[in-house]
């Protein structure tokens, strides 16, 4: 529902303040983040600061030493944090059928409840409650991954922030030419580990045990990353790995070049208005 | 033989479904890929699997854990590939002489056969059958490099993505400029290789034992790799390194300036003419 | 004061070469460093040259064995740019008010002396008075890093190079975007490192002991750099690992296509406009 | 002396095929080298194959167990190459009059034989003959350097490549931008190692043990090489070299940047003939 909508709907009827124009105001907080809107950007603010806290909170949590002394303000966090963003979540349920893809009340929750950023909402606060469903202990820690992923809200930050956004836009405008990077690289990956692993297998059949374990090496390798855990060490291995270790140099340049020529389209097209040539009238875009 | 010609061909006489007009076909289906011809296309979509397949069962199969477990699948897919593949290059040879290139009978089949597109599909197949032969084992490992080789008939697929086809365009075009490139590389690799060979040689004559262990070295610090198998010691050997490393950073920038401006020359060149909203006439550039 | 002003008022009375215009002229010659004005080009590279030998001179003395060949010299040399730097840094507070920004006698030179550049500079000599007022000797060290920092003025040398101006004028003209990528970078080393941590912490608890360490890999290995103190050793771990470093790539596409694009445009802004050979008229773009 | 003029010389005067004009010949020959001039094309193809070839007998000469095998083939062949290079040095010497800035006999001469190609020319034979004077035998390691230096006259024949000739004017053309860029590396270094000096050098006093130690850590790390000699373990110290590395990004993107606007101007100037707006004639440049 539009903001112009809503506010219609509530000026023709103020005194019904009732529970379904809350549901479109709370709908209006969550969803959207208009520029004028105070609450919205101010619970935005709020909830991707109590995300980056958490992450912060993941991250020093994991030095023991430091968890050890104060597990007690550790525990206080994560409950009120857990508590948040569950009651998030559960308004987001509850408001979403105001959107009008979603606007059947079962089915259309349901739909939202199955999005990608719904599910990773959810898989966020879930860990806290199994305990008390009898879920074993251990599949907790993959699931704190997920809160990890919620970082992804920050992009809505973007939207204050023009070099971001920009930054964003061109990456995504190249999206396939760089997926088609990532392709060759994939193959040029396959081809290299094999002919190391043919090349190495016999002398250091530890190391260069599988065709898996060389593209580990290849992959490093590919990327100049180069740790030093595996490398060649007969003359045609060293011979093919310096050849893919150049053609590595490649892997570096395509992405950049796409990237390079999207950065300056992108500049031509948001800066000089041209005139035709013809009438003598100003063309933008 | 083109399509039409072909089609008209057929029309001409429904009743010849001879040998020579499903030789055309079978030509048709294997050489060309129109977009509209969906046997062709559907053929080529299931060698390529069929490759793709092949390369996964390769690097799969190395593993020695899962090969134990499952060892006669791979041997059936492996019989099953071996005799798609063999058909396959039987009837390219048969119905190669359709391509007026290679027209005549026998002459044209050799001259086929001696194309590396065949040679490389001729020895993806050969270490079936060489054991009939009674040639040594060992042999074999070396030839199923060709099998990986075949993975270049992806770049068929290219036809369909208009993004990595204008990535190989691009990278075509500059082909020039990338090999002198390449050549200022390998200038470099030696200069760099016998400067710190000459440096390091007595302090560590077994890691810096002769030039071309040398130039692995430098092969390794210039693509900026640096596994840390062998790394200079004294201190003219570092200063040496360092300068050399820094130098690497260059053979970075020269591909990648290559490329982003032949990006940027194929992005002008394919603008597509815009129309004036005004006047609605054509404006190039 | 601008120089205009200053030569205008000393014209105007010639006969009081006082203490004022004194005050004036030693501004001048450190504040500012006009082209026709000798006096403080002379003493802005006697400064930036006093620096250089100082940073020259800390590289060299920390070589113990050179430092015990000639400890007299170093000591020697460190107590004469301690006394220069001491009288710059006294001649700088004492003439700072003749700047309108700073022109209140004892609240203008206190806003001075804690503008950055003026504490860097009292940092680089505070450390040898500091004996005097019997100050814990092991702090020292730390303060020396300031005497590296003051390097920073040779960025005034910058001025008689039109080639680091442009690089440095292209690299500011650009700093919300590249302070953006940073960001970008920051948030994958976030995520990368709690991935990795979350795979390796059971294989390898003392490399991976916590998050922050794994962040140090994930640095090193977005950077690729690649030491090979810490890296992945469980399947699940090496993919993670793998696709890491190969959005590392992207990171050195973003800020390369960003001073790419800004390269270009500062070409373009400052092309000189040309004339047709023809008519003799002036051609833009 | 032009070609023109000689042609002159030698045609009015037929009879005089005098010492003096085989000097003027044989300055033609070693000098210059005219496209249609098939004698002096075909004398530079020798000097520099033999180049090549002694750099590649040098290489292989290296491996002992290569060496051993045939002793008397590497001898043989650095007879001959010694013999061919010091009669081209005399020859060069001898002509070196002819050109207008060498013109006057001894004096010229002698400023010829100390300009720089003449230099490594020289030294590139000297060891050969070093030991009939009695000169010691370790020297002489040094000295095969200059061999190698020699490799530079293969730039001649980037004049019969197009693509290699562009790269090698367009990195000329921002020669001034390069090493500003290369400064600005060589300053992050020096911070660089000095602080992270600082950090280290108490817990790692062997490895991190003076400042220009430090260096070589530095520039191994900001060229993102990362051998793994040496890494810091203390916090502040990976702080600092996270930092470090990042920077080291952006080292790979100034010279990258710069080459690539330097490539599409170079395209731009090459490319393109305008026509002028005014006059409406075209213009080229």
């Amino acid at each position: 529902m539009s903001p112009e909508r809503l506010t219609a709907q509530r000026k023709s009827s103020p005194s019904q303040w009732s529970l379904l124009s809350i549901r479109g105001r709370v709908h209006e907080i969550l969803a959207h983040s208009q520029a004028e809107d105070t609450v919205s950007k101010g619970f935005d603010a709020f909830i991707v600061g109590l995300i980056l806290l958490n992450v912060v909170a993941m991250i020093v949590e994991s030095v023991q030493r430091v968890y050890c002394l104060v597990p007690r303000c550790f525990d206080a966090f994560e409950l009120f944090s857990v508590a948040v963003f569950s009651l998030e979540y559960l308004l987001r349920i509850w408001s979403c059928v105001e959107a009008p893809e979603y606007a059947r009340p079962i089915l259309g929750r349901l739909r939202f409840a199955f999005s990608p950023l719904a599910i990773i909402d959810a898989m966020a606060v879930l860990p806290f409650y199994l305990p008390f469903l009898g879920v074993d202990l251990r599949v907790f820690r993959m699931f704190r991954l997920f809160r990890v992923m919620r970082i992804m809200r920050i992009a809505k930050l973007a939207r204050y922030s023009d070099a971001l956004q920009m930054l964003l836009r061109v990456v995504k405008s190249r999206k396939d030419q760089l997926f088609s990077a990532v392709f060759i690289l994939l193959i040029l990956l396959i081809v290299a580990a094999t002919l190391v692993y043919y090349a190495e297998n016999e002398a250091q059949p530890k190391a260069f045990s599988s065709i898996p374990a060389a593209m580990w090496w290849a992959a490093i390798t590919l990327t100049t990353v180069g740790y030093g855990d595996m490398y060649p060490i007969t003359p045609m291995g060293k011979i093919l790995a310096a050849m893919i270790a150049m053609l590595g140099i490649g892997m570096f340049a395509l992405p950049t070049a796409i990237l390079g020529a999207a950065f300056l389209e992108d500049l031509d097209r948001n800066k000089k208005p041209r005139k035709c040539p013809h009438c003598g009238k100003e063309i933008t875009g």
